[in-house]
């Protein structure tokens, strides 16, 4: 039959990231191109030893759940907060998602209506991107530099727009590593609070913070929602996750803020999706509150391997084929983003490097407007081998291009 | 801060359902609202002894999968329906999705706009109505009777309305339970593909179907999938699940259709939360194809003792205080839907009878409008001596109402 899609249907269709992932499902594909954690680090055997414990334990284990998700895992969240960061999360303001996406998803839902504005980082991650147009917001650009977004840029921006919210990720934004300095936190989220405009703060990259061999142990920023939290004002929306930290097969992030906004994102998650698995979250709750698993150390395990990785990545970028591009390296997340050689169009490149069997993210995909002169690099996933020979691709196609300038 | 949600989150928050399910999670409070499977019917030892081996095996069982969902699971989705259906499935025609509530958004959302004209058989499943309501379809009803819905209204409705797609569920409808003849299911699938009217059929309860004692076995019509699928014109849109034969907290529904409409509600999906958890589909796929897990055995168990629960039920039914009350016994399904004595409105009786201890759900939330002479019973979840007691407790509340009149 002849189907008749929805207006907005065919924003999903737009994105490059679809076909990529289908060509790199496919055999002998080497992806630096995708958002994935290194799977050889995954904690396996204490997980096996949970499944089955928590399964023979209780029924209620496999029976349905609640929509916000379950109890011990929030309560835990929250206890992890107080302790580590000295921050009161309210009850009934943390709501578990299907990963950090679900969380944005919903709050789009909720919040957003076809020709609302809202701001964003920019470049800034693509499945958010993704989220705000099929919602049909207006989405607006803010300039950042290497301390976090431009303060007086946002002002112009506020002023000029008069937009419903501001999505940022202030701890390693992906796509570009960025992490914002203290000042910069503090001056977004007091500008932010005084004109009503909520900010719905990303932070699912924000554990993977790298400590460089000699060098002092990196600088840990509160986070927005944490800034904020002491006063309670409600004009932060946080978002975690643990897919980049514990497993993302589990399928679990979650979103704290208000009651009143967690609330609302409650109740379309119960008609998204009823609730995610709640095996899934109490596998979580026992590995992190009865199991051996110590998350602080693992974390710690993963930050040293990815750091390990993005050096080897930054090594083979000094190679001639590079030598007219630019990148910052960044303290944490798992990406690196670099700006090619002036000229150079990323999704041109993309075509040829797909052809030698190596794909990465077009800045497009993360960006607003434009993006072309940039590429995403994922350094957690491959093994060293793998990046080795991935990268070496990566120079042979950037040379077909630069070899004939 | 003051928050401004969209215009149509609203709609969440009109349902009943979400106050009864918080009341009915507080303790003592025996619910017959909801739509849980027996867990003491769970294959709890095998689904244990399944996770133990399904993840220790592979460090992909915890990593990120595919938005379609896992791919032997897919498959052996569609040999099941070659083996027991004789239909074929087409290659990229079946989503996994976290439970068919997910099917119909995800459905919603990619076909549906603001104030296009949808056709649900009436009374029908809250869930699906609450989707439908987010996404602003204009919501007609289309009356049946005890042999599924009537093809002259039916006819008439899309002369009028001019639907874009009809919602239905053929085998034991949620909340009537009624089961569709093979002449009706027949007409309306005819009816709906001349006239160019997508069909979205929820199958969730179809395989509850029971036998009796004493009966000839019970007849089984082929979904509308089914008798559509020999010459595959793509009007069916056909939505199953495992929560109700295997294990809800496993969140695993699925969507089956052409390639064009699965594709679409693919890259929806991944927009909405990238995927569902790869792992329960690997336990799943696993307790289905290489486990001592037989489940067309398990779901015959499931069937005797949901028939044995439901027949407790209607002998609970026949004491004084429903005596001017009626109902029709299905043959399946997890409901009986009952009507009240005349006068008696279903939220001024919820009212009492959670007051007493007992919920059930009012009409209204299955009802595209009315409904108020008409509740939902559950009898697949409560044990039996839950059930006696919640019965009379139920009929109280209901004598409260007829004894004064």
């Amino acid at each position: 039959m002849n189907y008749e899609f929805s207006a907005r249907a065919h924003t999903l269709l737009s994105s490059p990231l679809l076909s990529i992932r289908t060509q790199t499902r496919r055999g002998s594909m080497i992806s630096l191109a995708e958002e994935l954690p290194a799977e050889e680090l995954f904690p396996l055997s204490l997980l096996a030893e949970t499944a089955s414990t928590v399964i023979s334990a209780d029924a209620g284990a496999l029976q349905y759940g609640d929509p916000e998700g379950y109890g011990p895992l929030r309560e835990w969240l929250a206890g992890d907060w107080l302790r580590a960061k000295g921050v009161e999360v309210a009850e009934g303001g943390v709501l578990l998602t299907t990963g950090s996406q679900q969380a944005i998803d919903l709050f789009s839902r909720v919040y957003i209506d076809p020709g609302d504005r809202v701001l964003v980082e920019n470049p800034t991650s693509p499945g958010f991107l993704q989220a705000l147009r099929m919602q049909g917001a207006v989405i607006i650009p803010v300039r950042g530099d290497a301390h976090g977004l431009l303060p007086d840029h946002l002002r112009a921006q506020i002023a000029q727009h008069k937009p419903k919210m501001l999505f940022a990720a202030p701890s390693f934004t992906n796509p570009s590593g960025i992490l914002w300095s203290l000042a910069r936190r503090k001056e977004v989220l007091e500008l932010c609070a005084s004109c009503n405009v909520l900010i719905v703060e990303d932070d699912s990259y924000g554990d993977l913070h790298f400590q460089r061999y000699g060098e002092p142990p990196a600088r840990k920023y509160p986070s927005l929602y944490s800034l904020e939290n002491v006063s309670s004002g409600g004009h932060v929306l946080y978002i975690g996750s643990f897919s980049k930290t514990v497993a993302p097969a589990l399928r679990t992030g979650w979103a704290a803020g208000s009651p009143e906004l967690i609330g609302m994102m409650t109740a379309a998650k119960q008609m998204a999706d009823w609730q995610s698995s709640s095996l899934n979250q109490r596998l979580l709750h026992h590995l992190l509150d009865v199991s051996a698993f110590d998350l602080r150390e693992h974390i710690a395990l993963l930050n040293r391997e990815y750091n390990t990785r993005l050096k080897l990545m930054a090594e083979l970028l000094k190679r001639q084929a590079w030598k007219n591009s630019a990148y910052a390296l960044p303290a944490g997340g798992m990406f690196l983003w670099v700006a090619l050689p002036e000229g150079l169009d990323a999704l041109a490149l993309l075509k040829v490097a797909l052809s030698k069997g190596v794909a990465f993210l077009p800045g497009p995909s993360c960006s607003v407007d434009g993006g072309a002169g940039h590429i995403r690099l994922n350094f957690s996933h491959p093994g060293r081998d793998e990046l080795l020979l991935g990268m070496n691709l990566m120079s042979e196609a950037v040379s077909e291009f630069t070899a004939r300038s």
